[in-house]
């Protein structure tokens, strides 16, 4: 058994290596990778070495948007789940502390999160993982659109977080996979008008693709949503979209640019708009994997290239080679 | 029957005029005016005869929080309401329109409020309301500690909007009258542990009167609240106070300062903040005068100055006089 | 111009009569009506001549689902309104009300409302109501469509009080008129499972052709279900249906049938389960209207038979003639 | 080192016995106990060997309002918990299934409480307890106070449930242990009203010892409070309660009585009331601690009566012999 691994030695430095394959400890299963989505934090740390105060100190494995096999149990864990295929929610909280206790486990400050320094990430044949946190796939779900459930569930973070529900007008800055995906959550709450904006044509087709209101110019009217999921970490998007809120409105911060940001405070008092940013999520993969399985949010536009484990790196550079892509997938195994 | 008035006519131009006295519409009350709580807004007024965008632009009554007593009562509203003594919440919203069927109705657009150009305010001997808006007073509160439910509404409204519940830690930044006033509905919500903090000594003073944990240079420890409401407007006072927020911690924006500013969006990512403005309240008066009236919020201390209404340019002009003050009140009638 | 209305005297006595047409009063409208659903209530009321402590103790005109055209405006309405297409929401509250003023109008105590006596209701050629509750139709919707955003709302309020949200498993017990709707918008709402349930196996089929989960012979099993909308009225409906909620469920009581019901308390304490009541709905009618028009809740195959004004008493006694029919239109006008 | 236990063997047969002193597993502390209180439900286990479907099948120690001192931590628990002071929640539940990380944990199906069958409980020398749920304890709060960190959790619990905030009216009914610490709970929640009723003169003077609206004749009128907490158990007591409750009001079935209660459906239809029951409680304990700490729940007049180990049977029979007694507690240790 061969634990092929793509690890991050430096920036622009990733090599595959045959890792030993990890021991499940007692509550958790050893799964067998197979398809692995890339997100823009993975091109980050690829890039840079670091995101903010997480610094790739010593090799590391990344990737965190995985799918695979349950292939062993360690104690505790009953081996009906031998064989059944999962996605693989990469946070895992220490279930003890009072943030996580009260429900907020995203929180949690001993969370251990694949790919996020020191700790490893999924780009290899086999993981192990928390049980719990190793989610059953509806039958008929493929392993890539499984993998998918995480980028979902930032975007059903985010509809809660705004307290999307039916009949809100929602605006979504920012067409890449987060936005294109947030937006078709926010359908599913009930939301009866989705609005998608982006500078980028392609992103703005894509969106138009899935059904969407999509914008290449946004102009939007003073009141004309409810609430603006920003997705783009563009602060023009924020200040433009918050224009556009109605009384009431909110807004909520999901992608990341500038540290600071300036927000206008006569129109937040004056229309009290609320404003929250969102840091990953929680219990959410159950129903991030309905609503893929159930079409509600249809992932297959968004992932436009693949790449075996041999070609990682190219996957690394793909949104800075191809303007026109969004999501890449490295297929581990099969 | 005279309806002397303090009529605003330009920055630092307050006569007192005598005029008609008004009659009470279909649903509304006709209202002996005692006594009137002077506002920072009032203030800002007669200095600069506008706030942002609402102008000054033809002579105005100034002051909206007032009590008094019915004297007479228009078309619908029962004659038993005749020499009850009031507490008059000072903006009618127009209770039609979407936002004030849905319970918000301060953000009503169509609002007529006391004192916001051009509508008049409350300073004169006799005003008109809607019945529902002139708020019975419990017994044994005498007309200004009535008058002062209009600045506890919005420490109502703050705590409400901050969701400030048993347990929470808060912290009040800005010692000023609103501030004070928040603090103690902030304890009377549940609160264990509530701060306030002012650059001013004698402010900080007067928090401690009130049996609040007061400071006069805040260093905060990180996660040390888990509310920030922010009644100074000094745009430091709230990026060090978010900076002392937990994790998934709420912040209100009361106070009025510079336009913009700025914040730290992996502080509000990384922790989940939630950022809101308060604009007026809604459904708040009698809480707010049940908190007066049974002590749980101790509104004599920061009422620190009487004028009468001959006196009522000394009033506009004791905060630029008087750094020790605090709230002064208008005696209009008795 | 007549106003020829449908006034029932005593039960079974509903004779069609030309009455004055009214009067636009302040703030209203006056609305050509064209369509009005027959609901359970209009029923009850011919047949029994009352509801509970309701009685028709003089001449009332019936009905409550109507909508139809504007065609005159009282003082202080734009006259923009006339030529408009409407849908009636039938109760106007009093808007001055704590209770109106907080947002939950629908528990004003004051309302008046259609068809409740001693309220005339609308089936007749014209009525008066406020501005505010005659609500604008979506082009391309026809009136008869527009009238069931009554029942539509009944659903949204109830999904609303349940708190139903993406990814809840939902029961609906009864799937007459109201069942058929709710159980749509819960799905609207995101729900990810919704099964209706009746002893009725035409309205099963009803609800199967809808493309709801249907079963006639309901066994739910223990923490099959999140929430549960009984909307039939049966006691044995409720008490099996509560047995089939998961840990937190909810259950709402739409449906009327006995005074009192027998709740098990060791179920409602070890799951924490959430009981509450609907009466009627607020807030709802812009949101059934964008419901209907949209597709998401399809009123068609809810309405299964039509009358002119002419034959309102077959209306009447449609449900008792013909077992399978689900809701009756009156088409009053053109 | 003996580890001396109150062991129930059968209805009526409680002896004290050496137990081995117990190991703590990882993530666990050792707890030398110092004070337990005595619940009904001890009471109910003592007396008939079973509550419901949980049965005492073979023997069990009994006791699970406990505090204590850490005299040992187990692997992954700091050396530093050591000597301190805790109170311990009883219930320590799975922390991997949903119902768990969505933060309603005491609804965990596979929860593991003291002394419920077959978990051992409290009344021993020492216990072990995941170190999380051995909460620190305030200086200056003594043992027995601590321990009555449990029975104030219920009414926390029950009031966050009901959703009891400011100025709300709150009708006790029952007032017993339970009762007269809810109500205070209620009232450092901010409600502005808070009635205990009770049938026992005793339990009503207690009441009104403690500062709080009581009443032996319970005439309650309509609309006159905003939110029930049943916590005598008794029908009667639900259906007048129910009774009084204003439009949008609240009831929380705390007591235990009648598996079967009856509810009026016209009622909590007409007022949209909420009913929903309480299982134990979730994050409950640092607050339960601070309210008793800062004097907010004065627990002192609810503890009548002291036993030490040896005379565990008298606390048991307690209620029987004395009918103007409330609180008993064992004191194991010093």
């Amino acid at each position: 058994m061969t634990n092929r691994s793509a690890v991050l030695h430096a920036p622009h430095e990733l090599t595959i290596e045959d890792r030993a394959v990890p021991e499940p400890q007692p509550g958790e299963v050893l799964v067998r990778v197979v398809a692995v989505g890339i997100c823009g934090s993975d091109v980050h740390y690829f890039e840079h070495g670091r995101i903010g105060p997480y610094v790739v100190e010593s090799p590391m494995v990344i990737g965190h948007e995985a799918a695979g096999v349950v292939v062993g149990v360690g104690q505790g864990v009953s081996s009906d789940r031998i064989g059944k295929r999962v996605a693989l929610e990469p946070g895992v909280p220490c279930r003890n502390c009072p943030t996580c206790l009260s429900g907020r486990y995203n929180l949690c400050p001993d969370v251990v999160f694949f790919a996020t320094p020191p700790v490893d990430g999924a780009i290899c044949e086999y993981v192990t993982l928390a049980s719990a946190f190793a989610h059953d796939v509806p039958a008929g779900l493929d392993h890539e659109h499984a993998a998918m459930a995480e980028p979902v569930s930032v975007g059903i973070w985010a509809c809660r977080r705004a307290g999307v529900q039916a009949g809100d007008r929602v605006l979504v800055t920012g067409a890449g996979p987060i936005g294109l995906l947030t937006a078709q959550v926010a359908r599913a709450f009930g939301a009866t008008k989705v609005t998608v904006t982006d500078m980028n044509a392609f992103r703005v087709e894509a969106a138009a693709r899935l059904g969407l209101h999509a914008q290449l110019a946004p102009t939007p009217l003073e009141g004309e949503y409810d609430v603006q999921v920003e997705c783009s970490g563009a602060g023009a998007a924020l200040s433009t979209g918050m224009t556009s809120l109605a009384r009431a409105g909110r807004v909520v911060l999901v992608g990341m640019g500038a540290d600071e940001v300036s927000i206008n405070v006569p129109l937040v008092q004056g229309r009290e708009l609320t404003l929250t940013g969102t840091f990953r999520y929680a219990n959410t993969y159950p129903l991030a994997l309905d609503l893929i399985a159930s079409g509600a949010v249809d992932v297959a536009p968004v992932i436009t290239h693949h790449f075996d484990l041999d070609h990682a790196t190219d996957a690394m550079t793909l949104a800075s080679r191809e303007p026109n892509s969004l999501k890449a997938i490295v297929r581990v195994g099969t």
